[in-house]
């Protein structure tokens, strides 16, 4: 697995990577890891490799743009000194166009999310073992859907910007579309934007998947 | 108008008619009428049409399906002695096989949900001056979504059974699919079910041009 | 109709405004319109004409008069950048009198609230399409109660200022007094003030009946 | 003073009565007498008659007409074996009649308004000292208000049974009326219902001034 | 009466004054003159003459000695513009003394005590119609009680400053011990400090009986 | 000592014995002692005797007299299997013909309290191996004090029926009364009733020195 | 994998098995599984096996003993027709033999455990295809100390009667135990029982290890 | 008994010095010393040494290791101006090498836990009578344990400190193995580190043998 002893993962975020932890840059002590993937990605770590020692924070925050994390990255995110960074950025960016069109300063346009995006994966890369970034999504299996559209768009930008910069994609995307292929995206989330355990489980599989993790170690 | 002085209407449903009312049947007094398209109509009425002292009474409880309103229909609707009966049920009949497909006994199937909602119609019909039936509907405008689907087909057994029994039949489905035309579906309700005020206010407007309302009254 | 798609509409008030919105500009998203008036507009507008993108927002704070509504008149109306502002102010400064008579700090004599009401209208002429003013009133059909005869004296200020700047003056006033003609004051508010929702939706319409709106668009 | 060492009043009425008090049949230890007129007759009784030990009983339950004061007035008042009652009863009787008109099951019209008050005062009468009857009232001083002259009707009907039954009568109508020609009705009460303590202090002076109380005692 | 038309007068004090009065300057509107003796005196000089507007202001808070009184005499007081000042502190002075007798800083001894009352006395009078000292009291017959005799000094240095100063002095102190003649001391306050309400309406017709307060005006 | 291996001993009374306790029977476990001299025994037999396994019952329930205490004592005490009884009752029979001189049904005379201790002296006898008796208390140094006047001949009823059955007497009033020599009331407890931490532990001290406790065991 | 399509899985058991999910009987439904490993078995299953759909029902019941737990067995459990019951239970049989020694009737002793658990597993194996005994544990390696001793005592009755019934048997003593030999108990519980999300996913994993479940299908 | 009259007391800690007192430094006022052993020494004060008056300060803030005390020693310890200065620390610093072992910062080693407490020490000869130094502990009786290992090396570092500014040194560590010889370590606390109120009178009874303390004086 590549993570070695006493590494430190950064998980950044909106609210799919918050998902209930008390403060900005949360520690895996008192319940601070949220109830989302994180947790998920913690505990299986720590069940799964107790000969390691490794250190997961999660610094995600409901609501949050790439324009609210950008603000906050070097607070939140670099100065907590991570060997790891996974950046799940992106869902309110394009929700705020479709939930509340009127409203054009809460909206992030595609040209500013790769900018916002960008900036952030090079702060991340400095001095780290890796960056993850983990695209946006919408679990709409409907490609015609507007925002499942326009989502694709900044997904696109996603893989666009981890390539470039060497970074390991993964693509929540198709992921839940395939999830979608066996069960109704109601099962995951009611709004189709907040997964359930359930989809938490599916998340924290997929980043571990690329992590060389084996859940029988 | 086909309201006439001292009417009294009652709408039978589930969370979409409750919206919050405080209790199973709702009176006009002290907020109990909830905050979802039964208030829109009651405020509407009383607005325009203050010569006519129409009442107005919700009978919505959340999360019910046809089989638990069946069981209290002549509790809460039928003893309210209503001149007109609304009904909109159905929606979580298909939902709980959605969200949670391994619970059997959450669901409802189409045959008992036709033998249901007939049931429902026949005791409404009973002494009242009409009877309005309101399609259940999923705002998703995709008709390929597996939920959407099975929703249209309880949409069509309510179409056929408002039509046998002479019921005024208001397809909301078609409505929410329209305005999906414009708006996007999270625009109205972030679960495609619970419409926002303007949803509601949709409802409302729908029915209403149902009744001969005139606005400008 | 006169909004135009990507129009923006400031409400400016006091509790009659406000309602239960958030905080002080609010924006029509997560509920934050409140539950009065200015909610009723805003649903109107997104039901009846979806093709414009109309932006609604509420800057209404309860207990204020003239006097604390100038004072944060350019941060919370005119930094909004609206195309249209709506003032409907006044109630308290005439209701402190009557309350709380021996407190004289927070009463708004008549020439303040002229000079205050003025200052407002001049700043909201500015750069926009148009203002609305809404009169102050008392849901109280009685001439000669001393309270309503005093709020007279205000809705004329209103009314005099409204011409004098070219703006759009409704008279809330004579709007609740023709419907006491119909129903008693206690149908409408408890305090003779606070509108329920029959209340609100009344002045929705009035406010849109003046704007070419049609219901049935 | 009428009120002997050991005397008990029990006092029967709806919310103006009730004012917050913790149950039914409330007696005055713990902050049980409400904080309305039961409490400042209460008050000022011990602290200018601390000789006699008279005990006060608060037997007011919000909401209620004569119908529901009726069917628990010997649970509540009678099995309390009073030596003094007070009845004041009717406002919700009407006050239902103008803010849910379309509601005729939570109105009382007055021939049962009759009924019910005659039946309390001859259940009160059987073996007490006295009973003493306060008229329902709306503190509006217009008699024109259609709310104001139907309450009037049940005042006369009050002022009628008290004299046939020989019980002390206490036109409260008329105490705030006489008030409002100094200060406007939204000083008392902001609904014209619950009067505040200053409406309070008023009627408990204005009963008081029936019992032969002196305040320099 | 001495109180003129539109008299203010400001109630300084402690936890006796506040009883529980939302703010430190509290006016008369929306319950912030608490449920204490100047709630009592408030409601009965607006009961008994109408046609006089005065003006009552709660500034006692709770805990406090003179000490923390005179630090924010200027603001809360002073600042007020008032006609006439009550001033009613010293009860935590010597309560302190007693109840947590290790911590001296918590108390004030009778020199420093006599100091901070005759500045405000000062203060108080200065620009204003008459000064009020209300003695601070313990609610125990027994003079040979320690906390009693100790408060017995401090009841004389507030006579001998007000006679000094020409202001009205009222014993409470004297008011409670007579009013134990009558009653146990727990009828009026289970701590012998705060009194319930029959202890405010004591307490508000002894402050009444110095201003010229006619109860049947 | 004697308690031995495995007793248990079940403390009967009021406010003052339940003290917090969650029920009405409560055990040693999650806190269910409550936070008065129950406790304090609790914690002293335990530390100082941890080779004996004494099992501590509170059986204590707020505001009961003898007449409450007396209804219940099968089903909370003696269901118990108690190997000793404590009772420490009479408080509130005293206290409401004080706070509440005018409620007759709420105060015990002496004759009733003595009938009804005596009957569960005879009661805790049946099969124990011991009964104290704490007497009832008030926190008043002053004998001359009508409430601890009468309270001695409750205390007095106390010692006599102790010595007749043979059982443990505890002089409480006496303990009390000479802490005061040293301490103001007001140190102990504000309302001369409920002991603070300083008077359970005084209790528990008086309780265990009858009881061959030795501290430095 | 054991669990084919439409298989119900029921957990019975007490606080680790609950870990605060809402009812007696929960269904994966509005998050009614708790957050313990029922809750991590649930997502895993439903992540990695999507095609099929296991119905999960937590029935566990925090503080319960053995006793308690064959009382609701039919209502709780076999009312539910599972095809796999999950049988966790037995720590608070022998807790309680340590936290509260002397309250004997809070303890089960070995036989009366043997036969509850017993009783229990006939029921399940009856109709179903299989049962699962999942030992009692204390995080605690030391196996001197007294309460992991007498643990292992009841995990041997355990591991007799899962042999005797052909059920599988899950040694959860040994997986803590082992675990232990990594990081310290406090790592996993404060309390050395109640398992946080790593210890959750500890026995997850261990379930499933026995379940032929594979984490990459 | 060491302690002189108007000695002055404080306890400085963390968790187990705060037990839930109000703030930072508190008083014994209104119940502000918590609920641990710092309350149990100030109730054995009071109750057994009446004459003397003896202050007591709790200056415990949860969570606190030697380098948060340090912090503010000077601000809630010396400013207090204490005769005695008691303190208990430690415990956090070795609890986080084992619950939250990758998170270096929140842990204190030897080194620093030594120059900390050492520094403390120093402060608190200045000036006063004595120093009493509580070692932290772990209730775990098997010396085996590496948290309890861990912990003794932090103990010998108290004792060796203690000795060498002639502070009194109590042993924690060893009083609660002692008992553990009697009771398992989870009838004193669940998590082994918060005692339960029977662990707070075994850390009083300490505390006080070491200071003359006689509880039948």
């Amino acid at each position: 697995m590549i993570f070695e002893n006493n590494d430190h993962i950064v998980f950044a975020g909106d609210s799919v990577t918050d998902a209930g932890s008390a403060g900005e840059a949360s520690v895996p002590m008192f319940d601070n890891l949220g109830h989302g993937y994180v947790r998920h990605i913690d505990s299986l770590l720590a069940a799964c490799y107790p000969e390691r020692c490794i250190r997961v924070t999660n610094a995600g925050i409901s609501g949050h743009t790439t324009r609210e994390l950008l603000a906050r990255f070097d607070r939140d995110v670099m100065s907590q000194k991570p060997d790891w960074v996974s950046i799940c950025i992106g869902i309110n960016d394009v929700w705020r166009q479709f939930d509340v069109p009127a409203i054009h300063e809460y909206q992030v346009m595609p040209e500013e999310y790769e900018k916002n995006l960008e900036e952030m994966i090079e702060k991340a890369k400095n001095g780290t073992k890796g960056v993850f970034v983990l695209s946006p999504y919408y679990i709409e299996p409907n490609p015609a859907d507007r925002m499942r559209a326009r989502m694709d768009e900044y997904v696109e930008i996603c893989r666009r910007l981890a390539e470039k910069h060497g970074c390991v994609f993964i693509d929540l995307q198709k992921l839940f579309a395939d999830y979608c292929g066996y069960r109704h995206s109601s099962y995951l989330a009611w709004d189709r934007i907040h997964p359930n355990q359930v989809g938490a489980a599916l998340v924290a599989r997929e980043f571990l998947s690329r992590c060389g993790f084996d859940y029988n170690h």
